[in-house]
């Protein structure tokens, strides 16, 4: 699971099979424990979410807090760089 | 949380405050429901262990499966990679 500001938001699209998709930025800043000292953590992650979680995304408005519940993949098959495929996606502040 | 393989260890080292740390790689693979249909999922996450934590990981064998949860942060301040902080750790065969 991983909160963050949405900082970026393609707009709508579709698979050829005619799935809905739609390309994120997620900004994640929070407080965490670490070596017993509290550490301020920040990252950027890429994300991705289909149908359901694809038209829930695209009807917000960017900089909304999202909660989001997925897995990690890379974004091709050979490549380091991780991509947050959404399964389940919280609105924070509501909608 | 992640569960993998470590492919890559590094070897112990310690912060200048004394503070043991490791880095790591994982690599995963599973199977994901993703829009109605199953998905092969595989990506490499670098991680880093400090403390108890980089203790047991840095005594396994490269290949070990293991379970890891902590937070995703950047790998520095304005960088776009992401690093898995290993907050806990469990071994999935036994060490």
């Amino acid at each position: 699971m991983l909160s963050g500001n949405l900082i970026e938001l393609d707009a709508l699209r579709y698979t050829p099979a005619g799935i809905p998709v739609v390309n994120f930025r997620l900004s994640h800043a929070s407080e965490q424990i670490e070596a017993g000292d509290k550490r301020a953590v920040q990252c950027e992650v890429a994300g991705l979410a289909f149908e359901r979680e694809a038209r829930l995304i695209a009807a917000v408005r960017p900089g909304m807090q999202v909660k989001i519940t997925g897995f990690l993949a890379g974004k091709s098959r050979d490549s380091k760089q991780l991509v947050l495929h959404a399964t389940n996606i919280e609105f924070v502040e509501g909608v």
